[in-house]
């Protein structure tokens, strides 16, 4: 028997239905906030995230799934969502000022070739959300209160906490690097990663899930910020505090990918459900990844998240967000004259937005009725030669018992009307 | 400047929103049919689509995006949706009598490796819905309703004709083929495709583009069928007149892929714009693929549409299915103060699921201005020192001058009354 691929899903039935519901939820606050909908390829060139995300990165440098074409041209299954927005910004120029502040956000899946697990699968699904144009305290204030409504409408606000952190840029940063790097140096046997990262990355060494408790009196990045960019991320953090939004400074929030410049931020779920894996909405501000990529100096800022992990913490909470409301209607045909009928009402029903199914299996009657309870149908009608003849039905409400003869060209009304 | 891959799009304003709204129909209609979404890997394990689309088709044979993962699993991107819904009902044993009928519908991404043209990308989105379970003549009529019925919620069903025809099958279809074969060998200097398909698969030489106006004799497959399948055809074929849709038996139509059984048809929309390329909807029985790719005796049947293609006739025919309805409100700050105000209005605003902007730009008045019309917003807001003081702001209508002076915790209300 042929499987899906290791580490993908099938989504149906129930599952799918918590998915859309959630996929609505974020599209609703996007609209919201004036974000409109961007789709880039599922596949683009792999130096796309080479030059972005960065070779030292887990994601480039292990987890891609590569291919050549016909004509050798070497692509990859997009690894996540930042990169070919910035490219399809530069490609269509859309930094153009007639487009900026341009205000756009994906949802769709991205891929990773790593080991499956709870929450982490092959082919998985992000929303994410970028701005280009404004470089200000509002805009980054915009996004994470952005992302703490996302945790409201879902319902779990009360248990998040906002980290923060705003990297040192420009010759602060690599003084900061350097005297990082002699601190880092004074540990023996660190792990693999850390090893390796302590000569390309010295960075990402802080956020080691093995070896990152150690480093309690590493130096302190906001020590080495300047003046400017100390008030600005001080004037963030009261802000977000008077927005009675629950707040954290952490000066070892480093974030995975390369791209990062200034504030920087994780929202973390505090729960036991998702272990190691707390960590469910994250973004920051990318001021240099246009012009690296070959576009003009635009400021940008954006964050992104794990639509499965958002499902994990909502099933574990036993929330349901599923509005789903079942048929208007379902309808039995029990003779040729009666599947005539049939035929007509639903073309006409269909047409007029009444959700309505019918039995084509031939079940019995009584198979038929458990049918329309499972498909939590409002109303029933079944049509048979004398409904063909007298052109009346019987509607029988399934809620209420309640009984209704009409004509059959007034089943519309009665439907629309109990709706 | 990297650039996204050839035959691939970047979808994103106006035409993200087309793509949206038809989306929705589809989805609408699906729903109304009793139809649920399923979603399916992107990419799948190679043999799905050389065992259920077949090794002679074009497809499979030239057209696949294929990589192997790291541990040498031939996979492709898919080309096609039916095989994978098919494995996932399967995999899922979605074709347990409790499940049964399974009505389900795809809609997303699908890539074949193809010279790109008007209407034919190498990633292309498709919509499609199949059924699991009903072997008869109501079913088959229920699924070309839906064609229709999209035909028709987009205005385009007075220019379209739905070709239809009924594979012969069993010994029948032996001794057609067998007939087929020695009438097209008559002709000399066929093209490449038919001189190969006329050993491998010569049903598929009727349907060939440049060579099949040639085969006006061809031996007519309606003559092969059995009395039983003629009447179920017979049948269709009248049910479908009478509901007044303009269809016409085509006797030469074989689609592409190698799976289906029975009744097959094309919904063809009559016009210059796409070309050669006029089937905009296609589909029909496949009632064996179930048990050829490891399940249990299952009949099933499907259509599907290429998204692209029908924006292209829509945007042809100058038809808007946009529904944008632009901004509720735009808001501009004048002032340290005033941005306060605005920060904390906007935070509330848009958890009511007001839809606002604000410039964060820091444009000029008069700049501002055009923003806030370009966004068609409703309503426009100006924060400063004294709305910051009085806590009182003045609301200025845009679509009809109107200026109103409310506390700032009434802004809501107005907004929402006026809606």
């Amino acid at each position: 028997m042929i499987q899906k691929p290791r580490g993908t899903q099938d989504l149906f039935l129930n599952e799918i239905n918590e998915i859309i519901e959630l996929e609505t939820i974020l599209k609703t606050i996007a609209k919201n906030y004036n974000f409109q909908e961007i789709r880039t390829p599922i596949f683009e060139a792999k130096e796309l995230f080479v030059r972005s995300v960065g070779t030292t990165s887990d994601v480039v440098s292990k987890e891609m799934y590569e291919f050549v074409d016909k004509k050798n041209r070497q692509f990859v299954l997009r690894p996540e969502g930042t990169a070919p927005v910035v490219r399809a910004l530069i490609e269509n120029k859309l930094y153009a000022p007639e487009f900026i502040p341009f205000k756009t956000f994906y949802i769709g899946p991205m891929f990773r070739y790593e080991r499956p697990q709870v929450g982490r699968n092959r082919q998985f699904n992000q929303f994410g959300v970028e701005v280009f144009g404004p470089n200000n305290i509002e805009q980054d204030l915009e996004l994470i209160n952005f992302a703490y409504a996302i945790t409201k409408k879902i319902g779990i606000e009360k248990n998040i906490q906002i980290d923060l952190n705003f990297l040192v840029t420009g010759i602060r940063r690599e003084k900061y690097i350097s005297d990082l790097k002699k601190y880092l140096e004074t540990f023996k046997n660190l792990c693999n990663d850390c090893t390796q990262r302590l000569s390309l990355n010295p960075l990402r060494v802080l956020d080691c899930k093995i070896d990152g408790i150690k480093f309690l009196d590493a130096p302190n990045m906001q020590k080495y910020l300047n003046s400017e960019d100390e008030l600005y991320f001080s004037k963030i953090v009261q802000k977000l505090k008077e927005s009675e939004i629950n707040v954290k400074i952490s000066s070892k929030l480093v974030r995975g990918l390369d791209y990062y410049t200034g504030l920087i931020f994780e929202v973390k779920y505090n729960s036991e459900i998702l272990g190691s894996q707390d960590t469910i909405i994250a973004g920051g501000r990318y001021n240099n990844l246009v012009s690296e990529l070959g576009g003009p100096n635009m400021p940008a800022a954006g964050f992104a998240l794990g639509i499965e992990r958002i499902l994990i913490i909502l099933k574990n909470l036993k929330k349901d967000l599923k509005t789903n409301k079942g048929l208007d209607l379902y309808t039995i045909a029990l003779s040729e004259k009666g599947m005539e009928l049939n035929y007509k009402v639903l073309r006409t029903l269909r047409e007029q937005n009444v959700i309505v199914d019918t039995d084509l299996m031939n079940r019995s009657f009584k198979s038929a009725f458990k049918q329309a309870e499972k498909l939590d149908a409002k109303w029933i009608i079944i049509f048979g030669d004398e409904e063909f003849t007298t052109q009346k039905v019987t509607l029988k409400n399934q809620k209420n018992g309640e009984q209704i003869m009409v004509d059959v060209k007034d089943i519309f009304e009665i439907i629309q009307k109990n709706k």
